[in-house]
């Protein structure tokens, strides 16, 4: 099946897969300025931490557009920090997005000297390269990972850390992936991931596309399926990573941590190194983003409970002791984290 | 607010409330064959262990009032004996199904000396005594466990073992009602419980209109509740207890127990005696009903994930290890079950 485009820079515009309609409908987003791309991310047209990234690097893009060639570097610069700032609102909790938004702000500060133009040139391409990188990233995260995945086994996953949550290989869905291209016989349990669904509506969809079996269960059976001992590992993706290992993830992803250690299953979580944040010392300095009620109350605009209180908390934080392994590009790393993590330094920081 | 009836006799009809349709419709469906009552069974327009038993008993005797008064006893006995079979097929798990046909039984052997006009009263009295029974048993279980829930605490619960799932108390909302009505200042926490919703839509629905203070959470938010120190106990029913104290409930109630106990957070059953299956030894016996896998990929008749296997489990087994107390009318039992449930014979058996 001819491969999906999670988001695409296209003659000055910026297409988005509306992630809200899959698997029923397959549409295209054209964003024409940074904020309808702000948009696309507060409304879950796009999700999933590195997916935000690159749509926050496009976002800049499109805002740089905006200024004329003629203007100064100063008004540049003065207009892509409130371009930044407006990006930076829409979602708390993915350090992906601020390490874009970082980026670009970083390329444009090394350009003082450069005309406005180039600038501006040298900030799509710089937004296509973070892209391109995600794709070589998680292709390495895949490779990485692949060897910890044993012939004939099934791993549960939650939510989507896919291709539709990357530039279009995955972190967890790209450890499976490259396990499965290798030939290993495989076969995937995708939890539905309330409220939003991306495990029933995405992961399920996109492992399908590509061929690999797989079956869905509502996120309270996934005790079940570990108690009858039909699964061999646990494999999630991350929203941020603190610098002591500490994961955020998912809603539902620490209950699965909890599970997967009482019934002795290895739990990885696969994400590239971007997503950890040095200056995170522990889960607990992890911002929580708390969504609108509507989610958990309503179906396809139609209510599906009783009008009561809500809590929506879109993350919850795994802690680093219940990780077997965090895969990265740059390689696996193991507990104690802090000393793992501690030695490895991004080129970028 | 005015109490509803989850079923009702009445003028040789069966009224039942039809749970599939609530909060957004309340609407009761009218039974005058015992067909159409277990068809109300096996398509969750009633469902809870304790509901079903009743459902069962009434259906039952429906079914007696298609025999004609002049028919012999012996007639009478083979027509109930397809009546018992075909509502048996129903639903495979709830041990109320099959207590309440055998007791009804019971009742129809006892009488071979009498005329079958009598049998058929006795069968009509016996059914509206099974469900009176079960309203005075779930008041008292409610008076047993509110000693347990301590004042100013908040209690997990998950699916829907109240007034909806019973004659109209409930057995682990028995137990929060009766503790809110002796004035302790609790709230609940209700876990939607999907696939069928029954916490999202019956449970808050039912504590809304009792004046309970209740919040809504998707299941995989648990974790996040207790690891957030905000879940003083949980309370859940049963739909059968083995006599080892192992425990079939609500698909999603075993991780809840596993979450629990890593949380140090007590974790009890509240059930009916007629919910210990003394023919059971452990939950490694008991028959866990696969159901239909539309209940997990559309809502509302709307598809909500992409068209793969789905695996749709309606209940798990909680080890009697993770159960800190089961809460019936005799009383509390504490482990070991096989000891303090071994010394305890039902009335019945």
């Amino acid at each position: 099946m001819e491969p999906f485009r999670t988001i695409e820079w296209k003659n000055k515009r910026v297409l988005i897969i509306d992630q809200r309609k899959l698997p029923v409908e397959e549409i295209y987003i054209e964003c024409a300025t940074f904020e309808q791309v702000a948009e696309c991310i507060r409304n879950l047209v796009i999700r999933g931490a590195p997916a935000i990234g690159i749509a926050a690097a496009m976002g800049m893009a499109l805002g740089a557009l905006e200024i004329g060639n003629n203007c100064s570097y100063e008004k540049l610069k003065e207009h892509m920090k409130k371009v930044s700032q407006h990006i930076a609102l829409t979602r708390p909790t993915a350090v992906n997005l601020f390490w874009a938004i970082g980026r670009m702000n970083d390329l444009i500060s090394e350009c003082r000297e450069k005309r406005v133009e180039e600038i501006k040139n040298l900030l799509v391409t710089e937004a296509i390269n973070i892209q391109e990188e995600d794709l070589r990233t998680c292709m390495q995260i895949g490779e990485n990972g692949s060897e910890l995945i044993e012939d004939s086994s099934v791993i549960l996953t939650h939510c989507n850390a896919g291709g539709l949550a990357t530039a279009g290989y995955g972190t967890a869905l790209g450890v499976i992936r490259s396990a499965f291209r290798k030939g290993k016989n495989i076969s995937v349990i995708s939890s539905e991931t309330r409220p939003i669904l991306q495990g029933a509506r995405l992961t399920t969809w996109e492992l399908e596309r590509e061929g690999i079996p797989v079956r869905l269960i509502t996120d309270s059976m996934a005790g079940y399926v570990m108690s009858r001992g039909i699964v061999n590992s646990v494999v999630v993706g991350a929203d941020r990573v603190a610098s002591n290992g500490d994961t955020a993830n998912k809603i539902g992803t620490y209950p699965l941590s909890i599970l997967a250690k009482h019934h002795g299953i290895p739990f990885y979580v696969a994400a590239p190194t971007s997503t950890i944040d040095g200056e995170c010392l522990s889960g607990e300095e992890i911002t929580i983003e708390q969504r609108n009620p509507e989610e958990v109350t309503h179906m396809n605009g139609k209510r599906i409970s009783a009008a009561v209180e809500v809590l929506n908390p879109a993350f919850d934080i795994t802690p680093a002791e219940n990780i077997e392994c965090l895969i990265t590009e740059a390689g696996l790393f193991r507990k104690p984290y802090s000393e793992s993590l501690g030695k490895f330094k991004r080129k970028d920081q």
